[in-house]
């Protein structure tokens, strides 16, 4: 069995995760932040400790680290948590369907969207579209999609964040795809809010994500779902200080043990070493995919994070997807709930019906790799 | 150890549980619903398992469960979902925060808050209140706490659904306190929308809980979050059928199948067998506890769901817990995050400051009901 499917979920996870999840059950049984018996403490004590590695690892405050069921929960916490009615918002057209729906719905309430221009190649295209957005009218806010769930391309962020603080724009980051195999400095690059999940490059069990807030960022977010908050329950409305304000209910422990494991393996092996073992393992795909007739490379020209989207003439993508799987080979076809990228790229037809997509992590080998384009030298044969 | 906070979350769980989540963690790694390839077809079937093991507990189809991060999601989703701008809303006073507090915040957007009175003992006084309140105004929707988190009371969900059908009141009916400790029949009991925690009597891991829609609910649930749905990627709405319009990004594969081990247990044992024994275990600790100078037990006259909430003189609830903590056993003080319940018992006074609440579960002992009433007499001797 060959997984090249990490940017839907990493498979397999270091050991440490799997200890993590395994200790958790046994000793994080107790509701952590409610009560004060030495269980929950022992409880709560632990998912501090996963927020001062996820803060170590974006850059900020362990108190600013938000724990949510996944990246999509967020990105909408973020979203309406700062977007207000009347406001203009800057949107990526890389953007993911979690960023791009809720945005979506806004703007049935009031809140008019701007799509940037985008090149899967070129910086900057987008970075002109957007100074000469903010140059036109006032845009409140950003949203970027930090690497492409599609084409592995990434965004240059410090260059839009410097046209953010000089325009004042809030710059909401969706991380998903590049926690744990890019640096992310928050505070370097210039970022108000990060949304990630914590099942990908963070390596943690699905169920998993997380918002982290900048220690600049000046404003309140308010929360998009509230309830019990452990703290001030005489209060009618959530308290005000992060992360309880955004936190509401129950806190999942296994999902937050296994990315404290997650967080911490990336801290110690580096993101930017992780990168590059899937960056040179994209290469090789690619150029040898490259070679296979009827083979289409979509991102042949991009320094991707891990992504290798293509495609096989006369075969729609999901039947590639097929043959593939039968082959002992997963990943994924379609549109990666990604449909302005597909466009943009010009998979959404017919006859591709989006394109096959591998996506590689750190534990896939180049032996792998081979067998990888052998099987498409076979299914390109047919 | 002696664990008395089950109305806070489970412990111990059944073995099955256990042997889920590591099973989950072995072979359910791929991301549910997101591609066609073997693993993730396996993950889904795994999903739609445990929607049917939930569906078949709570009498609704298994398409009807919608998977959330916790009980307190489950609320504000059913909330937002349902109740608009305009709209009169019954509330039931022993809501907890998790549904008070969407409920506040929905009031501010021109939503008409209705308070029911009640009572700690008697069913009547709530359905007076709210046949005469219906009968004064028009009532869209009643929100009841099915059982108190606070006194383990049971509300008289029947007799409140047979005026809601009359009167064409939607009804949401919190039963985190009740799921897996008491037979709850959607169809019989007139529920339209469930809404509970999966961790506490359904003994899964903590940060899940779902959703049930009825099957005679005729109308839609608006998403309050949208994102990835793995089907009609191109679509700039969530999609509307059930479970995918209310599930937005990746499910968490453990604590689905965590639930799904938990609702098999159920099942199998039964959810009234369950209830039986925590209730004998209730009214032994209550009666013993009657007996201890200085003590003040506040639901003795209720037929409680494994609760037992009492004082002791001179102390407020929090110092008791510590010294029963240092006791080895686990309770919880305060107010439970349910204020306005602590209101109608009288408990929100400085000395007190809200109450010791003991939660028992299926697998508490009588021998450690005795151990707990010989430490309230070392502690109220002092």
């Amino acid at each position: 069995m060959i997984y090249m499917d990490n940017s839907a979920t990493s498979h397999p996870k270091p050991y440490e995760v799997r200890r993590a999840v395994k200790r958790a059950y046994n000793k994080f049984y107790a509701n952590p932040g409610r009560g004060s018996s030495k269980d929950a403490i022992r409880a709560s004590a632990e998912v501090y400790s996963a927020r001062e590695a996820l803060g170590a690892l974006v850059n900020t405050s362990a108190e600013n680290i938000v724990f949510t069921y996944n990246a999509t929960y967020a990105l909408n916490m973020a979203l309406y948590g700062v977007i207000k009615e009347g406001m203009t918002v800057a949107v990526d057209r890389f953007s993911h369907n979690s960023a791009l729906r809720p945005l979506y719905a806004l703007s049935k309430r009031g809140v008019k969207l701007r799509f940037l221009d985008s090149s899967i190649i070129r910086d900057s295209v987008i970075i002109d579209s957007f100074e000469s957005l903010v140059r036109k009218e006032k845009i409140d806010v950003l949203v970027l999609n930090h690497t492409s769930n599609v084409t592995g391309k990434m965004s240059p962020v410090k260059r839009l964040s410097d046209i953010c603080r000089e325009f004042d724009v809030t710059l909401i980051l969706d991380a998903s795809q590049s926690i744990g195999s890019s640096e992310i400095d928050m505070k370097k690059l210039g970022v108000d809010i990060l949304a990630s999940s914590g099942h990908k490059g963070l390596y943690g069990v699905t169920g998993t994500g997380f918002l982290a807030v900048s220690d600049s960022y000046p404003s309140v977010i308010d929360p998009l779902i509230s309830g019990g908050s452990g703290i001030f329950s005489l209060s009618h409305e959530m308290p005000n200080l992060l992360p309880e304000r955004l936190e509401a209910g129950t806190l999942g422990m296994i999902g937050i043990s296994s990315m404290r494991a997650g967080a911490e393996f990336v801290l110690r092996v580096g993101a930017g070493a992780i990168g590059a073992w899937e960056r040179e393992l994209q290469r090789k795909l690619v150029s040898e995919l490259l070679n296979v007739k009827g083979v289409t490379v979509y991102n042949k020209d991009v320094n991707a994070n891990s992504i290798v989207l293509f495609n096989v003439e006369g075969m729609s993508s999901s039947a590639l997807a097929d043959k593939l799987d039968k082959m002992g080979i997963s990943g994924r076809a379609g549109y990666h709930c990604a449909p302005l990228a597909h466009e943009l790229i010009g998979t959404n037809n017919p006859e591709n019906d989006g394109a096959m997509r591998l996506s590689i992590g750190i534990f896939n080998t180049e032996r792998e790799c081979d067998k990888l384009v052998s099987a498409v030298n076979k299914i390109s044969k047919f």
